[in-house]
């Protein structure tokens, strides 16, 4: 059994790094990848690994590993982990959770006197959530070799132009081992919290998470022609702003005419210069389209493609298209999920098989080992808002399944 | 007749302090007010009026006024201006050639060794685009008595929440002239560009201003609640981005509607945190409403309200209201607009009566004494856009019109 206050008392360590404090006893945190406060997250937690002997490894994209040795060195070790980066506006469990409690099981594993055949690592990848240098799940895809390094460390910031590169040496963790990796885990479990609604409405503990459902993200360059908002009759204009705005609208409209568990989104909208009184020059905006059905997803993209056609035309202003990220949905290893569920209920807790509505890296790592996750219930269901939360029963619940289901995995 | 090459020098002069050139040989300005490059642009002007030998003077809110005093100096003196802060990304003639071409007038004056009885004045206003400090014309609102000086001090940057107070203290001109003024002109005239398309349609050359539309300005901010653009149903979402462009949307609507003159623009649209995979926690928006009619504006600003309330009430938004800047309808004296018209026609110039778009320090000056514009043609009717530019003849025509309707009101 793990130490949940330990476990709490680390999450809540680490959340203080970039911590934002909401006026409602929230407590969020903004540690954005590769900013000076993701160094600190990341200081922190090396220390911790350090702190307790593991063999700390660190790649080329960022990516750090701490490993227990198994009694056997020549088998691949099992590896669990997660993120310690965040949105904007996030909450202190997002990723962080799957880190600390892989580290709070191998200290349990250790403190237990047990001595796997298999090594036992816990990670943290680099740049999970993408919402500064996209593609999300950057430092995994790089690791499974999806993504040349070199493009990735080119990747640009979205709002000031850094180059990812820069900025992982800025903070000291451009590693020397190479990524892609020269080896590959025997298996892979990621412990996350849901970030949806679904188990807490349905009083479930541990969601068993069967794949990743397909993510889509566009960025869109809307260029018209800014002009005074005063004198500018309404049959000259070409405003980006509106066209920016009808898009906006129509990608709703693409999940309600699809319905079902279709989600589409936008979530940036920057238009320049931004003035009351001028009609834009230009607008950048996001789109992110999320469908577990390959078919479905493709269906909207394909019906995003021709609002973007019919607002331009419409508005007489140019659109030009750029793909931030492209995954097809993700199924994972039929093996390690029930793994996952028969781990939880002998346990002693209620499961429910389902699919993940957010990215992950366990969905990359799925390429190249058997792969599962974990999931923990979400108050409220809120996630990548700084209310973000979870009950510490759940907690526990959750990295008591990951140490069972790494044990299981690493005796052989 | 004004020195042309001369005016259009200083006019290069002034356009290269905050100079943007754009990708086609645009030479667009960045001066927004109260900033540095504000301050250098009022201390190359103030430099050219003490070259001349004016009497300069700065009030409580950084107006300055420039004096070429009368022979009687118990008259009250005829003035002319306009301003010299831009927007982020505006032109080199909207607002600077008024104070240029006044200062220009002056000096032709005064090398032609006529000695009017009444001082001629040339102002530039303080925060006229009212792009960082709303609302728009505030110096010259300040200086009529129209705002009180206190409120105006405290007024904050949109983007950075500076205090203008500050900010005018920060750059040296918080003057002590009292402001509002102690003493208002005999009559006040104002020569900018159209920023509109009418006199080039028409191939006329000046612009005999009748008055200014009136202008509503709104604030809004839209408060929903951030969640995962993954996860999050669509039923739960409660998406302030969203609700914003289903505003713009509808703000064009307006528009459309009312038809005539009616313009309706969205120009700042700011979601935050503004991240791909984030539904937004809010959106701070403005919309700008003009008519030249006050019952007309009235009712924009109805149907205005019950789309907010409408979208607010559909997507589970909260959305504040805040009225950045509200002026009626303004008209012109009848007897400056005469005078206007007569001395462009006597000069050989083709003119057109025509209300303006745009909003002027001269609606501000007209509440306290006769009051007219002089308008000449925008290339392309573009305006707030960095390809904004006037034919040197044109500059020439307005420049010309500007100095006879200052000696004919000057000298008695
Ligand atoms: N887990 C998580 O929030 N990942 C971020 C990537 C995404 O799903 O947008
Ligand atoms: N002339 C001018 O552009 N004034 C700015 C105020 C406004 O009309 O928005």
């Amino acid at each position: 059994r793990i130490d949940t206050e330990r476990l709490v008392n680390r999450l809540d360590e680490l959340g203080r790094i970039g911590a934002i404090d909401g006026p409602n006893g929230e407590r969020g945190c903004a540690r954005l990848a590769l900013t000076d406060d993701d160094r600190a997250g990341r200081d922190l937690v090396v220390t911790w690994m350090r702190d307790l002997g593991l063999i700390v490894e660190i790649d080329e994209i960022g990516n750090v590993f701490a490993t227990l040795p198994g009694t056997d060195p020549d088998l691949a070790p099992v590896m669990t982990g997660s993120h310690i980066d965040t949105v904007r506006t996030g909450g202190r469990f997002d990723g962080n959770l799957g880190v600390l409690a892989g580290l709070e099981a191998i200290e349990t594993v250790m403190t237990a006197g047990v001595e796997p055949s298999r090594g036992i690592t816990v990670a943290f990848f680099t740049d999970e959530e993408g919402a500064r240098f996209p593609p999300d799940m950057l430092g995994s895809l790089v690791y499974v070799g999806g993504m040349a390094l070199e493009e990735a460390l080119d990747v640009r910031a979205v709002d000031d132009d850094a180059r990812l590169g820069d900025e992982l040496s800025r903070i000291g963790y451009a590693g020397p081992l190479p990524a892609p990796a020269a080896r590959f885990p025997h298996a892979f479990v990621e412990l996350h919290i849901e970030q949806g609604p679904i188990l807490e409405d349905e009083g479930v503990t541990i969601g068993v998470v069967e794949g990743v459902q397909g993510i889509s993200w566009t960025e869109l360059t809307i260029t018209g022609r800014s002009a005074h908002a005063g004198t500018t009759p309404m049959r000259l204009r070409r405003d980006p702003l509106l066209a920016g705005a009808r898009i906006a609208d129509g990608v709703r409209r693409i999940a309600d005419e699809i319905g079902g568990d279709q989600v589409a989104t936008v979530g940036r909208f920057e238009p320049h210069p931004n003035l009351v009184n001028v009609v834009a020059q230009s607008v950048v905006l996001t789109v992110d389209l999320r469908n577990t059905s390959e078919a479905v997803l493709c269906d909207a993209e394909a019906r995003f493609a021709s609002i973007v056609d019919e607002v331009a035309a419409a508005e007489g202003v140019t659109i030009e298209r750029r793909t931030l990220a492209r995954f097809e949905p993700v199924e994972f290893d039929a093996d390690m999920i029930e793994c996952v569920e028969a781990t939880a209920r002998s346990l002693g807790h209620s499961t429910r098989r389902m699919p993940s509505g957010a990215g992950h890296d366990a969905q990359m790592l799925a390429r190249v080992c058997p792969t599962s996750m974990i999931f923990t219930p979400s108050i409220d269901g809120l996630s990548h808002n700084i209310a973000e939360d979870t009950h510490p029963d759940d907690i526990a619940a959750g990295a008591n399944t990951l140490l069972h289901v790494l044990l299981d995995r690493a005796r052989i």
